[in-house]
């Protein structure tokens, strides 16, 4: 279904801060519908023709690129801004990189020092809810904003690329079309912004990239008042999530635990176990098995109580394996 | 349905540390299927009559008592044991605990000075497969072990509260009946015990405690050779998981994001406002919302790689609310 809308962000209101000084790309009333033309978290470094070889050029400093800020009349500090996700539309190719270790990203990055990237093929199999990773993998579309977030109270300029209590680029797979965001406005008219749209990510986004891609997204954005405990990003998500992630996962997963004293560390642990088993059972490169962990993989924290290890799982959805049962 | 075994391991095999020098309760042949009698993970200290008062009198050095060990022939180092869950019968009552700040245990034990106890009824909707947190709030009953493990190599007494690489308190949710877990082998015969079965839990058991309750379990132990690619515990959940978690998480939803460079921070942040929304939108007890997560709430890491920021997510299902659509 395609949406008509008389509100419109278009890519060349792009920012790489937040920033409250910011002026407004636009100003709309509480209650708004509003559509955004979004450039990929890699501002459109690569293109559908890109290689492992262009890896090296990516400039990190264009990471994470912002769409807006779209000014909402009657939002005052204290309010809650509800962000409703209506519809995502992914383009037609999307990509997933590892970076060299020398930029320090990726859960794993001292452990992978050449640089690798995958295009996806996002459209020849859009109608059947999947794309390619290789002959006998598929990864269910599953698209989200990975950047959503408003103007934080401090004055100054802010990186986009790591998530605050305003939001930002949390990566929040689960915050998808049907899912509401609750995030807590810190200046007037609140300042919202969005971009880095993912076709598919696991729960961590372990090398550093989802399927990056080009996006066309709808929102609506509505003040609330009274809603003192939301201090962080809340969000509520619809049962529709559910059924797409038990199609994800209706032939169950395999996953490794990490144990240790640090959540981090187990988290790594974790994830090497995962890429592990990819390489030792499903005949994959280290950098196949990392980039498909990042695009379908969960880290879940298994418990974080019993001291002093704490166990982190890293899980691999078998449905992605075309035929295993 | 109800099995019979040759092979039985009671309650009168247990023991508080792993110690790869414990006379082995049972030695079975690889393949074998085992039952075995458990204590809670409380060594019975609490009784369906207990109350808030009785917490302070909890020894924690009774704590996760595990049942065995089981020899198994022909296990060796660098093996792996197979477990494979076949049975997991609840007792008809369990508990879930707020212990004391000075014990220091639980994700946010220096909030919560004070101790509670609730008492779950496993019985009376045992066959409608929830059981009642309290009016209007129903936890699915979704059984597992929190304890399953191996021997350490290294000689010595170690906690069997704290998990290791081979095994040991996971408090792992997702391996259930049907899951297959695979250990690797350390010392000559593996020496496995079990132990602590929960008849419910969130990922992260962040309050301390699950559904904490007795129970009796079936497991078949099998040696498997060749899977190099195992040095922590693996697993591997099945379809039934996927349906029985799509039913938990059927209404979708409500969570929130703890953002922080510490991820344990992050989760800290995240079950806060989680308890906060309970507290505000539910009308719970900050006591009765810390217990809620712990049983049903999860903690997910949303994105680990947006230096220096990470994202953990607490999601409670909002199916467990009866009524709400």
């Amino acid at each position: 279904m395609s949406h008509t809308h008389s509100f419109h962000v278009s890519k060349s209101s792009v920012h790489l801060k937040w920033d409250n000084s910011l002026p407004p790309a636009l100003t709309v009333d509480s209650g708004t519908e509003i559509s955004f033309d979004l450039l990929d978290g890699g501002y459109n470094q690569f293109t559908s023709t890109s290689t492992a070889s262009d890896v090296p050029n990516f400039n990190l400093a264009l990471g994470d690129p912002a769409i807006g800020p779209v000014y909402v009349n009657g939002a005052e500090p204290g309010d809650v801004l509800k962000v409703e996700f209506l519809n995502l539309k992914t383009a037609d190719f999307g990509w997933t990189a590892v970076f060299p270790s020398s930029l320090g990203f990726g859960l794993l990055h001292d452990e992978f020092p050449d640089p690798a990237l995958k295009i996806w093929d996002l459209k020849t199999h859009a109608s059947e809810g999947y794309t390619e990773f290789k002959s006998g993998i598929h990864i269910p579309i599953h698209p989200f904003l990975g950047v959503v977030g408003i103007a934080r109270e401090q004055a100054g300029e802010f990186s986009t690329i790591p998530p605050y209590e305003t939001g930002g680029n949390i990566d929040c797979r689960h915050i998808t079309v049907g899912s509401t965001l609750y995030l807590p406005v810190k200046v007037r008219g609140a300042l919202f912004s969005c971009g880095d749209g993912h076709a598919a990510q696991g729960d961590g986004e372990v090398c550093g990239t989802a399927i990056e891609c080009q996006m066309k997204a709808s929102v609506r954005l509505t003040v609330e008042k009274g809603k003192s405990w939301v201090t962080s990003p809340h969000y509520r998500t619809t049962g529709e999530h559910s059924v797409n992630q038990a199609r994800l996962t209706g032939n169950g997963e395999y996953a490794v635990l990490g144990i240790d004293p640090d959540l981090r560390e187990a988290s790594r642990k974790a994830l090497r176990g995962a890429i592990d088993w990819l390489v030792g059972e499903k005949g994959l490169t280290r950098e196949e098995a990392y980039m498909l962990c990042s695009v379908c993989a969960d880290l879940r924290i298994a418990e974080i109580v019993d001291m002093p290890n704490y166990a982190v799982s890293c899980g691999v959805p078998l449905s992605i394996f075309v035929g295993e049962t």
